[in-house]
C-alpha cells in the first residue's frame, strides 16, 4: 500500500477564530489568526510552513498570508473548487504533498466573512459569465437562485423516492441544536430546538426551513498537516488521516444536478466513499463519530445512505430515536455542526474530528477511534477517514 | 528517492485546438476539443479519464468537462492559482495524484477566448473586492491596472540594477518571432521581425513594447499524465517528468512584488530552480532547450539567472548573438513562445517541450535529452524538468 495516501500523514495541528455573525476584521486576519493558533497547537514556528493549501473561495493569497503570520517561502500552494464539496480536498492535497515531498508543514485553511461580507445565501451574480452560469441559465429562470432553493429540488425528488418526510428531516436540526446547545463556542449555545419549533421554523424553499439551513458566519479554521512520522515528535497525539478521497460523476454540477437520473445527491458521495473503506480497509460499522456535512440538514439523509450506514430509503428510519446525537448509535457532528457551531464549509467539523480523536471535545464521545468526515454534497465532493495513531 | 516525484509519472499525450483571435465556440468546447487530442495522442479513451486539473483561471468545471468528453467519474480535481505562474504546478498537481494512487490518468488543461472573450490586457476589475484588491490599492491609483504596466516597473528596476537595455530585450522578441516564423501553427508564422522593428514597436508600458508583449490568444492545450510505468506501454514515447516544483516567498504577490528587497522576478524562481536540480539531480548545462515563460519577454532575462544558467545580471550578455535561438547554445521556446506561437498561459510550451523529447517537433533541436519548463515569474510560480525516457 506503499502507493496510497493510507496512514502517510496526520493532523498535527488544529485553530480557529470565535464564530460570529459579524467578525469586525479582514478575511486575511481572520485568516492568519487561525493559522498562528493552529501552529501553536501544534508546537511549529511560521517559519516551519511550507504549504498553504485552501478552497478556491477563499480570498486570501497564501504569499500575503505567508507574510502575515511572519513565515519564510513556500513550495507547495493549491486550491480545491466546488465551496463545501472540496474541504477534504484541501487536506488530501496537503497529504498528497507531504507523502510526496513537495512540503513537510502544508496548513489547510480557510477564512471569510460569510455573514458580515459576501453572503453565499444571496442570490448569485458574476461580472463575467462562464460555462457555470450557462448551465444556471436552464434554472435561475425558475428562481433557482440560491443554494436553498438548488438543494429544495434535489430533495422533495429524495422525498418522493423514499417517502422521507418533514418530520425525518427534523431529527437533524434538533439533534445539531441539541450539541450546539452544550458547546460555548456555537452561535446557537444553550439555544436547542424542539419539534414544534422546527415545524414553526419559516420555510425558505419547500421543503428547506431556516431549521434546515447552515449559518452564515464569519471566521476562519486551520488544520496542519505533516508526516505521520514527524506527527508523533509534536505537542499534540496526532491524528492520523487513514484515507482521503474526492468524487465527481459525469454532469456532476454544483447543487445542480438536475441533468442525470438520480437527481438525489448521493453519486459522487458514492465514489468518494468506495475508495474511502478500500484504502483505509474499514467499514461504516468502524466509524464511532461522522461529521457530515450540513450545509442543509436534509442532505444527511442521503449522505448516510451513501457513505453505508444504511441502505439507500432507508436513512428516515436510521435518524430516528436519538441515533444521530450523543449516546445514539453514531453521533453525528458533536459540536453542533454548521446548522448549530457554525458555518465554516466544514473546517470546523474537521476541527471538531480531530477533537474528538484527541479526547478532548467538549462534547467528547467515549472511545472514539475512527472518524468519517464528510464535504458538502450535491457537488464534486471529497471526505476522509481519520483515526487515532 | 521513493518519496519525491522524481521519474515515479510521464506526460503521454498532448492534444490542442487551432491558436487564434476569435475561436467563435466556448471555453468549454475548447477544452473538450484539446482534452479529446490529448487522449487520442495517448492512445486513451475518455473512460480512462479520473483526473481533471486546471487553473484557478479556468472556467471550465470538471465535471462538465467530463459529460462533453464522455468519461464517466473522478477521483481528483483540483486547481492552482497565480494564472500562468501555476502552470507548471497543475502538472505537478497531476504527478502528486498519480503518484499517490490517488488517480490514474489525469488531464491537464487550460482553454480559454483570452482575446475575443475576457482579455487579461484590460484594466482589472472584479465585483467583490478581496485583499489582493486591497493590495492593489496601493498601486492602481498610480495607474499600475494591466500585467504590462505591473511588470514594467519590474523589468525598470532589474534594468536599473544589471544595465540591461532595450537592445538586450531586443534579443528576445527577436527570437520568439524567429521560430514563430518557421512554425505553421504559429500566430506570426513567416512574420519574423528586426531590430529596426523592435524599436519601432509601439510603447505599452515603458519599458514594454508591443513586442516585449505576449499576445492575447483563444484556444485550449491539455496535456495527460499517467506513471511512468503505464506509460510505457501506450501510443507515444513517454516524457518522464525528472521533477516538477512550485515557489513563493514572503510578499510574493501576482505580478506586483512592490514590497520587497529585490523587485526583480528572480525570488520565487530560485525557491522553484533549487528543488528541481536536486530532486532531478541534474543541472542547467544538463538542459538542451529551455521553455522560459514569456508573458513579457524581457522577463526570461532574470528567469535564465534564477534558474542557474548564468550570474545574476549576465543574462543581458547570455542572450547576444543567438544564444537562444535555434542553433545557438540553448534554444529557447523554439515554438515561438507565447510571444510568437500563442498565449495559452505556458500550455502550449509544454506541449512544445513534450515534441522536442519525442524528436517531433517543426522546428526539432537534435540530441534533447532534459528540458527545463518554466510558468510566470513575479507571482508564485512553479517548473519542471522533463527529459527522454
Amino acid at each position: 500500500m506503499a502507493d496510497t495516501l493510507r496512514d502517510r500523514t496526520a493532523i498535527a495541528g488544529i485553530g480557529a477564530t470565535e464564530f460570529s455573525k459579524d467578525s469586525g476584521r479582514t478575511e486575511l486576519q481572520l485568516a492568519a489568526e487561525c493559522v498562528t493558533a493552529a501552529l501553536d497547537d501544534a508546537g511549529l514556528e511560521p517559519g516551519d510552513v511550507d504549504g498553504l493549501c485552501t478552497f478556491t473561495m477563499d480570498t486570501n493569497p497564501p504569499g500575503e498570508l505567508l507574510r502575515m503570520i511572519g513565515g519564510k517561502e513556500l513550495t507547495f500552494f493549491s486550491q480545491v473548487g466546488f465551496g463545501g464539496g472540496g474541504g477534504a480536498g484541501v487536506v488530501q492535497q496537503a497529504a498528497m504533498a507531504v507523502a510526496t515531498g513537495v512540503a513537510d508543514v502544508v496548513v489547510c485553511y480557510r477564512a471569510m466573512n460569510e455573514r458580515s461580507g459576501a453572503r453565499f445565501g444571496q442570490p448569485m451574480h458574476q461580472s463575467r459569465p462562464t460555462p457555470e452560469h450557462l448551465l444556471w441559465s436552464h434554472h435561475t429562470m425558475h428562481g433557482l437562485a440560491t443554494p436553498p432553493a438548488f438543494m429544495a429540488l434535489a430533495m422533495r425528488r429524495y422525498m418522493h423516492e423514499t417517502g422521507a418526510t418533514p418530520d425525518d428531516f427534523a431529527h437533524v436540526a434538533i439533534a445539531m441544536r441539541k450539541h450546539a446547545a452544550t458547546n460555548p463556542k456555537a452561535w446557537y449555545y444553550q439555544r436547542p430546538i424542539t419539534l414544534e419549533d422546527y415545524h414553526a421554523s419559516q420555510m425558505v424553499a419547500d421543503p428547506l426551513r431556516r431549521a434546515d439551513c447552515c449559518q452564515e458566519s464569519d471566521g476562519g479554521v486551520a488544520l496542519v498537516v505533516v508526516s505521520a512520522e514527524r506527527a508523533r515528535d509534536l505537542k499534540q497525539p496526532p491524528v492520523l488521516i487513514r484515507a482521503a478521497a474526492s468524487g465527481a460523476t459525469r454532469g456532476t454540477h454544483a447543487m445542480t444536478n438536475y441533468y442525470r437520473p438520480d437527481i438525489s445527491p448521493r453519486d459522487e458521495s458514492r465514489v468518494v466513499a468506495r475508495q474511502l473503506y478500500a484504502m483505509a480497509d474499514l467499514r461504516p460499522a468502524d466509524m464511532q463519530v461522522a461529521i457530515l456535512y450540513d450545509h442543509f440538514g436534509p442532505a444527511l439523509l442521503p449522505a448516510l445512505e451513501a457513505f453505508g450506514f444504511c441502505a439507500d430509503g432507508e436513512a428516515k428510519d436510521y435518524v430516528k430515536d436519538g441515533a444521530i446525537e450523543l449516546g445514539g448509535r453514531l453521533p453525528v457532528n458533536p459540536n453542533g455542526g454548521q446548522l448549530g457551531e457554525a458555518y465554516i464549509h466544514g473546517m470546523n467539523g474537521f476541527a471538531e474530528a480531530v477533537r474528538q480523536l484527541r479526547g478532548t471535545a467538549v462534547n467528547q464521545v467515549t472511545g472514539v477511534e475512527h472518524i468519517l468526515a464528510t464535504s458538502g454534497n450535491a457537488t464534486p465532493t471529497s471526505a476522509m477517514i481519520l483515526g487515532r495513531a
